[in-house]
């Protein structure tokens, strides 16, 4: 085989690098890992989703032997759709992430024309110049893996995300002796999660929510509603392990809930017996102290069954005293309000809330420094990469293998769209900007269509509303017609503002009708400008001016 | 004096609990102790402030006796060019408070029809039956003072934002003999602030900060830049300590912080020697290890100095590597985004970015559960009345004054405009919803005039924009005089979207033409429906439709 560089570029949608996807490319060979997507940041109006920019991909489809996925997360899953409408490849994804991703690509009416290969821990994929090997891991969902790949350069590790749990609730947990031989086979590189990187010490294991768990359940005097990740499997089977332990019955609400957990449960990731399971609409043939509910929700997004709880618009649950709420997980960086906004209603509803860090109803899926340097130690990369994170953690990440005598210059940061390569003789370089990778907003069917200038439009028209101007024009005369109307949304309570709109009217009459012989132009701008000044000077606010001038 | 009830009634505009405002009400006497704002929640799109709803206070305006301020933090004093409009009454406040006070009210044009008056710790002010006693505690601004109100029905104490700081930076401390002999005398009710009461243990002293900047400043090879919370100034005071100590001069940017050091400064609040302050335009005849510059910016507000220099949009700071950034301060919840986003952009500019918890460079100026039990110990009150805080951490400091053995019943979790009535003889009850309490929205020069229809129509087109459709319209016939012209922002990007835009043109040219003798509002209401409709299908996207019929 000749001699090539080893290429490994970062995609992603913003933020986070190489999160969403990892792109490795050696000759005409090229291999992607995971294909995530990302969630909007809050000033990104309107907007559903964002993905990596699929452009070098599709501009290459040819060359790629196959999507490897880590595990079965939305933000390594979830651009499968979009990508696989332009680029259709094979898949080779962990058991249970397989059965999500079908569940996905079903919705999306792509399933019939894909591809998707079951992999196991310990196997490995032939895909063209690459090996690829999955080596079992602990994360906060069941099946997740690192890999180690393997190609003429030399061998490389990607943990994708991971922590080390000696203690997991799903699964054989890490693989230390194979991340051990690894390294004393001699590793090229370690791409490595950066996630928890600013936290020190190590994170707890899974386990020690379900003491926790215990000791809720064990005084809580009605029904109990829990609210997590729908991915996180583990935690909901520590729950449904302590239902059991005190004799509750439990039921699943809201949609990716109910959906995630009859896939493991199918799959038996979960194991709950049919005779614990009841059904929320029946749960008036139970007493209170018999029931438990897990529910979506744990970001306070307002559509979720939680959110509806706290706001009684939840058809099935009205809170009360003697209920006892428990969030399970974390604010993601972003939800802090939304989160404090459900905790306030579901408190002054008369329930309990029992959220972290008041208790240790939660803790991470991703290693802290502690297992990073554990890591490190185990693998003896010749080069770091850190990737999963937002710049800070990189820097974070770095900093960790820097304390512990790794060489600076040995340790690569890369935005999504570099490109760091690899040539045999341990020649590495950073190449900036090797490919296009601009954040891709999804919004309704629109994938790519709303750029700067929209979401700009959006955010004046959020802070302020908008006023149309509409205005039958004379073209001969070059004057206006008629009288000006007015109108506007989310700028003032028109009922209240009819003197303002009534003197705003009457300001751009005497404007239009002070010159002669206007082309439609002209007035347009003379209508924005004028009505821009006087509803500044006379509210303070800069509402969208749309002038309508009518032939 | 006739034996009338004592009513406390917190206002404010959502979220905490009487931190903004309470009012005490005896007989026909009214005292009010701060009159601050709140900062709008995310979602009320536009909102520059929400205030408390004043239509009690104005109502019963000649019952005032006097405003009294606790300190000078903009939620507690923010309010008063909004109050003072429209009820003019005297003000006491602490010297800084007062300064900061007349500031604002000079920007208001209101100073001088106002009376301020300087109130001292230890000092008593008679407002009617109202005996007002300042007592000197401490937090995160000089001249912060708790209060003993005594009137007939008896002696309530109304901490205000505090925490018990042992080695304060500025002022005398924390009052500890006056509070216990105010609890050895008797005390009918402790008001207390509940921000901490989420928090175990103690909140560690202000001046553990110094510590952490000696240790950074000590290192930093090039500039320092540090930023916090302009109100601040014990810890701008111990910026200045110790920039003093390696030899480093001073300047502040930012319109809040150059505003608050100036005054800080005249009253002698801040120390810092003339020739310590250098200006910024000069700042090239410094060798960067002689800078330290004090910004704006903490909480990653988007035209703050310190985000303007981590965009690149700074006039006098370019960020390069050597430059060290303190983070000197906690995102409120609401802003972990914008302040992750500083971070990260520091981070990428080659700046050093260093913020807590990585290093100790802020503490809370609010009383954790250990200082909430030692006050509760030294009180000893009858009843218990957690204010300053969300529901949720109203709910906590009753948990903690509960585990302490006081009685559940004697302690009352209010809303904003519940009173609770005290009567002669220890009787007490809660009046829900005694005064309207509304969250009263301050949007450009508008007070009050935006409501839930203005802030829903900001929501759909912040989300989706809008679609203004034209038809000029024949009376007569009842049907169009011409074509349907439309006109779109922060909908889709023109460009790309000229089919879709075509096509909608047609299908409704289609369905007016379709019907005859349609009415203007009948034909807007098939504009409206039949828009609606073809752009979800087409798009998946819901954008305002305004229809304008042009007769």
């Amino acid at each position: 085989m000749a001699n090539y560089p080893l290429r490994m570029i970062p995609l992603g949608g913003l933020g986070e690098i190489g999160k969403n996807m990892m792109v490795f490319e050696y000759g005409r060979n090229i291999m992607i890992v995971d294909a995530g997507v990302k969630f909007p940041e809050n000033d990104m109006l309107g907007i559903d989703l964002v993905i990596p920019d699929f452009t070098y991909l599709v501009n290459n489809r040819d060359l790629i032997r196959g999507i490897v996925i880590t595990h079965g997360h939305e933000d390594h899953i979830g651009g499968l759709p979009f990508l696989l409408r332009q680029v259709n490849v094979p898949i080779y994804a962990p058991r249970l992430a397989r059965a999500l991703i079908e569940h996905k690509l079903r919705e999306h009416g792509l399933l019939n024309q894909v591809t998707i290969v079951t992999v196991n821990a310990g196997e490995t994929i032939p895909l063209g110049p690459f090996q690829v090997e999955m080596i079992s891991t602990s994360h906060s969902i069941p099946d997740a893996f690192g890999l180690a790949i393997r190609c003429p350069v030399g061998l490389i590790i990607h943990t994708s995300d991971f922590k080390f749990d000696y203690t997991p609730v799903h699964g054989q947990g890490v693989d230390f002796g194979r991340f051990a031989a690894l390294g004393a086979e001699g590793v090229l590189a370690l791409l490595s999660d950066s996630t928890g990187s600013e936290r020190p010490g190590f994170t707890p294991s899974e386990s020690i929510v379900e003491d926790a768990f215990d000791h809720i359940f064990r005084d809580a005097p009605g029904r109990i509603i829990v609210t997590t990740f729908a991915s996180l499997l583990s935690r909901v089977q520590q729950v449904v392990n302590v239902a059991h332990k005190y004799g509750r019955k439990v039921t699943f609400t809201g949609y990716s809930m109910r959906n995630n957990t009859e896939i493991a449960r199918e799959l038996g990731y979960l194991k709950v017996p049919d005779d614990m399971i009841f059904e929320l609409r029946r749960n008036h043939q139970l007493e209170d102290n018999q029931q438990v509910i897990v529910s979506t929700g744990s970001q306070g997004q307002p559509e979720a069954a939680l959110s509806r709880m706290a706001e009684g618009r939840h058809r099935d649950i009205e809170i009360k005293a003697g209920d006892t709420v428990i969030l399970s997980s974390h604010p993601i960086p972003g939800n802090e309000e939304e989160v404090g906004r459900v905790i306030n209603n579901l408190i002054q509803r008369g329930a309990e809330v029992i959220y972290p860090p008041l208790e240790s109803v939660h803790v991470s899926g991703h290693a802290s420094q502690g297992e990073q340097r554990l890591l490190l130690s185990l693998v003896k990369p010749r080069y770091f990469v850190p990737i999963h994170g937002e710049p800070r953690m990189l820097h974070s990440h770095r900093k960790t293998a820097v304390q512990m005598g790794f060489p600076t210059e040995k340790v690569f940061i890369l935005n999504n769209g570099d490109a760091v390569k690899f040539d045999k003789g341990d020649v590495a370089q950073v190449e900036r900007n090797y490919t296009p990778a601009a954040a891709v907003l999804v919004d309704g069917s629109g994938v790519g269509d709303i750029g700067p200038a929209v979401l700009r439009e959006r955010e004046i028209l959020a802070d302020h509303g908008f006023v149309v101007a509409i205005v039958p024009w004379d073209k001969s005369k070059g004057g206006p017609r008629g009288g000006v109307e007015l109108s506007s949304r989310g700028f003032v309570y028109l009922r209240q503002s009819n003197d303002l709109l009534k003197n705003a009217v009457e300001m751009l009459e005497k404007e239009l009708n002070h010159s002669r012989s206007l082309s439609k132009r002209d007035a347009e701008e003379i209508i924005k400008n004028q009505l821009e000044r006087f509803l500044y000077e006379q509210t303070k606010r800069r509402p969208m001016i749309v002038p309508v001038v009518v032939e």
